[in-house]
């Protein structure tokens, strides 16, 4: 039987704030290359860049009837997180669903298959990752789950999770990590930096990172073209 | 034996361009769901977005002469539509052919198949939806079939038949339909527009729809996320 | 045991320029419809036109690691072609590395796996073709091969031969084929210039490349809507 | 609204059962090339071979209602053809559902999605051409068609219209065409036998087809690997 | 850090042995229709069906060093579980793994990845759910953990919940839930066997589920063919 | 202009038999994990193992006229190696080929793109290595090259590389370097024979292969079920 849960817990918005700001690449190494979302789940539009708390649902394929009720349980700050119960490409969300959302202070939406209105939602900056762009409507026949854990492209997800979206991708920071996580992206994103000024001033990676010894332990040879046998 | 179908009959143009107004998500809801191509198809820029009467053409895999003998069918309005005959991604249709198609009044291409020159048709703002974007050519050997009934990423389509293209994908519009679609997409829209300046108000579709009741036969409970067992 | 090879040729850069000027589709037409990638090799944005001599690696599956020892070979003018040893969509290569190619010269990548940090490559305009973006980082612990021949996207490639990479795709040209392709790709767009200018005039392929006759020989007919059977 | 369409005609089963014997390929050459569905749908079980009229219906995604519903439809020699309304890897039919269907003398299912039980309908010898196997299972919340012209992986089928499938796929022959597809296809079979004999004795199909004039006009050149620049 | 968790608890093999007299099929729909995962995963030899617990770990792409850590905690009655840490196709497993699996009781395989070996796994009849057969070796670099909960295809798998393997799919039964999820497949099993006589003695579905009613009101017509429009 | 090299070197078929014998996997370790076909190209039948002389040859899409060019070209023991210039599933070969091939001393095919006949392929135990079982057909319009050296599913081959095919797939072993690669097979299997009698007794690689150290250094850390925080 279908069930929504209500008063789910949810991540501080200055910690999901702030994990915004370093992008999923640089959350998803701090967490230990954990949490990706598959990457067939494209932004809509590029650039592209958010986060917020997962507001999940599921869905039945070609049926959006629970996105309506997910509407209910938004609060400012999420994001809604949307996986069919098994795989589909119909475009579950077009711009009339996003005005809802956005009403509601929803972010942005990701989502493993399709939405429409796809100009629209650009002209209304309403970011959407998803796997297809599909004129295709749905129905409303078959409630899903709302505010559940769920896995979508890979990863599970429970409400209140943080969600990090951009033109890389989508990986998900449980919400007991978040902290964790955000200063560990700082310290690499500050480390970043350095490295970023000296090989943009041609110093190698073979020396920052001093390679050169690994690489011959694991056989790495150097030989000269007009030497090769 | 390849044939050329000359005379076939086209939808009134004034109908053509009201379809192109509401566009391929809601014009596929007013006909019943029906006429959608594949969302391969894609646009090869965003935006864009157009209507006119199918010109259609099948192709041999590799091979784009029958092009060159639609250019000839062609008339104001018009848009190309070409499905090969087995499937390819070779790029059967390149700036020369899009200024010719264009010198004829032809709107646009939907091909499931490829295209390149993807800048130089993009620059001349020619709006072409493909499966791909690839530099591989195509020689003429083998002629195809010309404004006949064809069937292109999994819909049927007959010369004269209404394609209506934009970011969304690709939809297809019977020519004897094409009034009764309009009339119908057009209602569509405006009470669409009044559901969106109430849902960007705030108020939900659950309420606007009157879903809740229905929700509750299905057996879609509530519970609160610290009662939960 | 990995190796990598120094001092390798490459193609003169005034000839390598000329070819940028022409574009992948005209090159692989010249050179006898040969020498192209799969498409699946898309730019990260749009538009984008480079040519550049090959700096080849290969790479196992989610190990970036040749791609540090491929700097210290680069010289200005060079595109890093990046071939993974089994199929692999992870992100090798972000803004650090983009930065440090570009110091040496690099003009651009071509890999057969995944890149990330897209909004920033973009911002730099520092252009990659790809399989995909993907923010899944890589580990460094199996050394490739570095200015070895390879295969990438179904095509070999030998250090120092051209490669010209624009909006429809990747072409290879081999080094001592390059000024002939020259030649004949330059060729080949001055005599597009004059048929451009005829199509658009509205002048049909058909008339403009004699295909009536032959069309008739492979059995090609004509006939009328009304008289169909 | 959906529809069921009652007393369709259907093609004579001496002709269906002698396209049986001719095999998906050969039918397929016979009429010109045409009515071959995607290579997506593959048989269950190998070696599989039948005809029949087709029995068509549209299903929705995720939802096989239409399936109980066509059942009352089925004839002796029917084939069950069924496409959904957007693309869906389900598995729509199991054991149950094949039970029936052979009850009313369909003699196998052809589906573009998914079935499921797939150890027992091999047990069963019920053959089945779909795109996948899939546990999931489906609803009964959104009745399609039956009986009405559709289009299934790229081709169109009208009810009556006879399927033809085998080890290499499934074409359709138009009710209409259907002696004469016939015709042409074993006089095509006659010609092949002594083809057949011929080649497994030796001969050259550049000798018997006579090619090498054709090819040498088309430039083949024949050089001496020792002679090569 | 990667880690290997001991002494997890498993489920009842007598629990475990029951499911896998149901089927992938049958347990999916007892459950709720969830757990299943994606049917990528397919049998390299059918027919196949087993149940086991689920011994899991995780791997790096083309690394298949963790495998050999995970056969020291295998316990007979086990299936051993793998998901690579991003997509891979690599052959992870060839027979001299499945030898050792054996001998510590491990019933089969399932893995998003590759295997090779297939003829002599077939052979041996160790049964493996995989998304490619393919003779590309790994290398042993990277550990990834082992014994902890894990995302697979699509599903959350924890060490100890029962894996139900056969020719339509892999299903995730929790071990909480393996107790409820057997009575309810096998009363669904009984009531499947009376229905089955039925079907297959000519009966409708549309008379022994009483479907005629409910798809009246949905607006299902019944339209003759010499009545259309 | 198409060519076809005559008398191109072959490998001893001694070599190439014992090749045979090790598989592909095996040979494919033993020559540095290079030189695998991607492994969609898969058996249309199992089991199946051969290895041969490559004869190569490209095609033009949709079109097989160049596989009766190198029937003329073949000796004993060779396998026909195909790729279409440009990516195509149609049915490049059906039996009558097949039959030719087979008279003239072809072991087998491996094809980057379809066959058809399937099932009288399957009865003749001819072997093929293909992309699609499809029964499209194919023109004679646009010849090909025959004994140049091609890529193939992203490997190299040469005319007289040997191929090695079997269930796991398809790898090339280059003419120059077959002895020494079947010295190293032959050397490796005998390795696994001892290591699999030890495995199957319930040894663990962890120890036979001296892993337990190696995978303290790289942070594996043990803990127990019931000691996790």
């Amino acid at each position: 039987m279908p069930v929504v849960v209500r008063n789910t817990p949810r991540t501080d918005l200055a910690l999901v704030d702030a994990l915004a700001e370093l992008g999923s690449a640089t959350v998803h190494e701090a967490q230990g290359r954990t949490g990706l979302l598959h990457h067939r789940l494209r932004p809509i539009y590029r650039p592209a860049r958010i986060a917020g708390n997962a507001l999940t649902c599921t869905v039945a394929p070609g049926d959006n009837w629970t996105i309506h009720v997910a509407v209910e349980q938004a609060q400012p700050g999420d994001i809604l997180v949307v996986t069919p119960t098994s795989p589909c490409d119909d475009g579950y969300l077009g711009d009339l669903l996003a005005e809802s959302l956005r009403a509601h202070g929803v972010r942005g939406l990701v989502i493993d298959a399709g939405v429409r209105d796809a100009a629209t939602l650009t002209d209304m900056q309403f970011p959407v990752w998803a796997k297809a762009i599909c004129a295709q409507g749905t129905v409303k026949e078959t409630p899903g789950d709302c505010q559940v854990p769920i896995v979508i492209a890979g990863v599970d997800v429970r409400p209140g999770d943080v969600i990090v979206a951009d033109d890389d991708g989508v990986v998900r920071v449980r919400r007991e990590d978040a902290a964790a996580v955000l200063e560990k992206a700082q310290a690499r994103e500050a480390n970043e930096a350095s490295k970023r000024a000296r090989l943009a001033a041609g110093e190698l990676g073979l020396d920052i990172y001093s390679m050169r010894e690994r690489l011959a332990e694991k056989g790495l040879r150097y030989v000269d073209y007009d030497e090769q046998p």
